[in-house]
């Protein structure tokens, strides 16, 4: 295994929270692989590289010699949603369970080492959990520290109900970590609650408390909102290599640092011999497209990865987007803006009726690529080269 | 069966509340017999005549015809205190149970009749109820709902407290009333939240909902405390003839009306023709001599009453107690006051010291019974005749 202070700094990087750095430390010098917990909702998954910052994080710790268990929890989503209020959230069948995990393990053993990965799923202990130890379970905690919970806590304070069912989901999950005997457990920073759960009834059942490790969630390409399907500021993983590289080309230059933190597998020591170079007069976008090809190549190939190089020089240099086009800044607000009204207020189209037309016709492109749906919405803080027809082009900032 | 309104009557006779009235006319009004629950705790039980008012009104349903459910809640008994603070509730095996369940029959079977009457179980059902049965369960109910009732809302907002499984222990007592198909359920004036809950979950699981029908909290000899073992103003349903006897008849003129409405079975019309004889200057003195006999033979036997009565008349007649004797006032407080003090506050002992002497010495009586127990607590509101060795007496007034 590594030495100890690499291992920290690894382990450390992007993170939001570790707690507590004294106990991973013993741990860590116990020599022996670690057990590492992560959860996910056994929902089918589609992911946008936001959500491969904690996978990324399981595969530094699996790179470091660790055992990771890539936890399903399904025993809670064949229950669905008991109040029968949430009627997108149907209980799921087994055979649902298995199929979603296989669609989930596929996207994420492009990251993972699937031959040292462990799959496990929470129904295995919590089907044989009897009534009688759900009630034992929920004696260990009171109802004033389930209410410490940020979001329980702002519910009961302005009345929206609470079922009771909701305080024995983090006891599930915490009882987990009691199941799998967890050195560690990873999530979001919104998870913290919940790990610490599990920290604690691990002490209850007797065992040594694991350590828990919180990671940001990532900003999207706008740099300030979390990045969200419903934005439009992100980038899947199973975006084609053209559309991934082109976005991920178009973070700002502070962005991109963000990224390298959370997203690339260079070594620290490389990232900082990055930095020095950019202080030092060397272009950021050599860097960018160095790490735009690195996350083309995890979740495509590395002969994809060129290849969208290649393409993305070629329309910039063949002039299908003029090198110097007019800026102009639009006000998405909070909301974002859709589409049609950002062509309309920048001044590309008459109307949001001709907007719509033209995107009908196939005649919009975002930086280089053709828009299809009507729908869509832009969040503030982009930076988008808008395309109207043959010869119609805005370089817009959304604020 | 009886008449509705003659039914109606009894059922509701010294009751508390009964809800809702109107539900239980219909129910009456099928002229099938009702379904009617009552829980118990597994523990074992040594009953005072407190709590046979709620017996002596399952009987009454018996009596009616109605179909008596004495349901034991073991389930919960045999989780004992999960959060392990309260020493004195370990967990119960299901050896103690199945005795505690003999002791406890042994003794309400005086009063219902055993051939009429289903013994239950709720472990039959929640043995099998599983974890996720229990989350559905839990997601019934909001954590708000909750904490309307009394006592956990008083808890949560003095930071006393709440482990979150106490929340489920109204929950699966509200279940038995679903697996039971309970019409109607009988419980004190302090069980009221836990009884509507069975209400509650039978509309929640299709069911017609019960009926409920609260009944009071028995007042002790002194005619103002709840009756209780440690204020000693109990009379024990395994209390001796003599003893039971003698404690009745020192019941104030006003609490012998209140005991007869909720411990005697004379019929109504019966107690309204006392009442009025009395009124006419009939001696209550024969009414409370009657019921004391009626209470006496319940317990023992028709023999026992009538030597119980013989008994009580030759120790007055033979000048055992004087007829004519000191009255002394002495402030018991809220707390009661130990026998000692009581003595020696009374004048008939010089010291407490001397109290327990004589005390060790078998020579002081309560209403002619010899007191063994130094510790013994008399409770404001009491009134006693109190003799030490042979000649000394006091008719003491406890305020």
């Amino acid at each position: 295994m590594a030495a100890l202070t690499e291992q920290l700094e690894i382990i450390k990087r992007g993170c939001d929270e570790l707690l507590v750095e004294a106990e991973l430390v013993d741990k860590l010098k116990s020599g022996r692989p670690l057990r590492v917990k992560a959860g996910f909702d056994p929902t089918a998954p589609d992911l946008h590289i936001g959500h491969t910052v904690l996978i990324n994080k399981l595969r530094q710790l699996q790179d470091l010699g660790h055992h990771v268990v890539f936890l399903i929890g399904d025993f809670t989503g064949m229950i669905g949603d008991p109040t029968g209020k949430n009627a997108t959230r149907p209980p799921l069948t087994r055979d649902e369970v298995a199929a979603n995990a296989k669609t989930y393990t596929a996207q994420v053993f492009k990251i993972l080492d699937a031959g040292k990965t462990e799959i496990a799923f929470n129904s295995t202990w919590m089907d044989k959990f009897s009534s009688a130890d759900m009630i034992k379970l929920a004696a260990t905690h009171t109802v004033a520290r389930m209410l410490e919970r940020d979001d329980f806590g702002k519910r009961y304070k302005t009345n929206q109900p609470i079922a009771i069912h909701e305080f024995l989901y983090p006891l599930v999950q915490g009882y987990d970590s009691v199941a799998l005997k967890a050195d560690l457990e990873l999530g979001g920073t919104d998870q913290k609650f919940n790990l610490l759960m599990g920290r604690e009834l691990q002490k209850h059942y007797a065992q040594p408390p694991q350590c828990i490790l919180t990671m940001p969630l990532l900003e999207g390409l706008d740099g300030v909102n979390k990045m969200s399907k419903s934005l439009a500021n992100y980038v899947g993983i199973t975006d084609s290599p053209n559309d991934m590289f082109g976005k991920l080309m178009s973070a700002s230059d502070v962005l991109m640092w963000r990224y390298i933190e959370l997203l690339s597998f260079a070594p620290l020591v490389t990232v900082r011999q990055w930095k020095k170079e950019v202080e030092e007069g060397r272009n950021p976008r050599d860097i960018k497209v160095g790490f735009a090809q690195e996350i083309v190549a995890r979740f495509h190939s590395r002969a994809a990865a060129d290849s969208a190089l290649a393409d993305f020089e070629s329309r910039f240099k063949q002039g299908e987007i003029p090198a110097d086009i007019a800026e102009v800044t639009v006000t998405a607000g909070a909301d974002g803006i859709a589409i049609a009204n950002l062509l309309k207020e920048a001044g590309l189209t008459a109307s949001t009726s001709e907007s719509l037309r033209m995107i009908a016709q196939g005649g919009v492109k975002l930086d280089g690529e053709k828009v299809s749906d009507k729908a869509l919405k832009l969040a503030a803080g982009m930076q988008v080269v808008v395309q109207v027809g043959k010869r119609k082009f805005a370089r817009v900032k959304l604020t």
